[in-house]
């Protein structure tokens, strides 16, 4: 059984932590999957999906060293090239990837107490963030 | 076809790095799936799945990257708020992702020879670290 | 439903950077599945998958990060230890990890616009690389 659904969400950008925890177990649920896989994919090329502890102090620690990593005012041949401004917003996705799949049992995914699904948005401008979940199993 | 199994492997913390690629290896030879994928989950939001070719010196070499890039002592306002001094655990756990799936073929994981399964227990002490290895396919 | 497929590709390593987009759309075409996943793995410990707006500005950008988070010149023991020189590979490939999972819908990977499927090639040489695609679903 295949069960996929998109849905968007509202993020400020410049790495923005948003916490799809809810989203992704509504949709685990709808599917009538117990045992399977969920993948949740952030549609498009500055953006990446993790786990966190979802708190405000650790989402500030995470900026702060995204921030150090690659700067929101590193200068990039992508800028240059295309004006967009946004040549960090790619790197940071790139390293960290748009994607990830955790395992689903008993119809819920499998996380630990402190462990939520987010996505990251990177890109230097509020977005409506498109985040296909597809899940997998019987 | 689904086949899941949780272990539990013990680790320093640290960014201990343990090839679990055994363990990997007997749930899918259990599962009887011979053709699909196996996704190996860290349960918590302080560890990470990857591979590397597992030896000591790169698994030094990789801790050695790891603390500088996000080093122990780094000051985090997750620890202050928290006082649990492991801030700097979660800021690697979530740069590199709790999970991996990887493709199976002919009843085991399409890896390189020099490529192992690995977690990396990034808390900032030894645990008893939950995996879950889901498996899916024909 | 299962289909695989293995193709290699050739690289010049040193994080070299390759659009293997149209690839794994045909083999997605060729498995005849609408809906479900697509895993692509890079397979050996010295590249990773990943997903970017793949223009050559932004390809040289993210090398020069790269370069200046785990340097070529960067002095191993793996390096020292086995005389092979590709500690720094292994390093950025473990940080980035060698797979992705993505969905597909409508028989064609969900992607955004400007967003390819590309893999990078870490090693410090040319070599050919592996790719294992593996899509799932009905």
């Amino acid at each position: 059984m295949v069960h996929g659904k998109e849905f968007t969400i509202q993020t400020k950008g410049y790495s923005d932590i948003k916490d799809i925890t809810g989203e992704v177990r509504h949709i685990i649920e709808d599917s009538k999957i117990s045992e399977g896989i969920v993948t949740v994919h952030a549609v498009g090329s500055t953006a990446s999906i993790s786990t966190t502890e979802f708190e405000p102090a650790l989402n500030a620690d995470f900026r702060d060293q995204i921030e150090k990593f690659i700067p929101g005012s590193l200068h990039t041949r992508h800028s240059e090239t295309w004006g967009d401004d946004n040549g960090f917003s790619h790197l940071r996705a790139t390293f960290m990837g748009p994607s990830m799949t955790v395992p689903v049992s008993g119809g819920a995914p499998v996380l630990g107490t402190w462990q939520q699904i987010i996505v990251i948005d990177h890109d230097n401008r509020p977005r409506s963030r498109r985040v296909f979940v597809q899940v997998m199993g019987e």
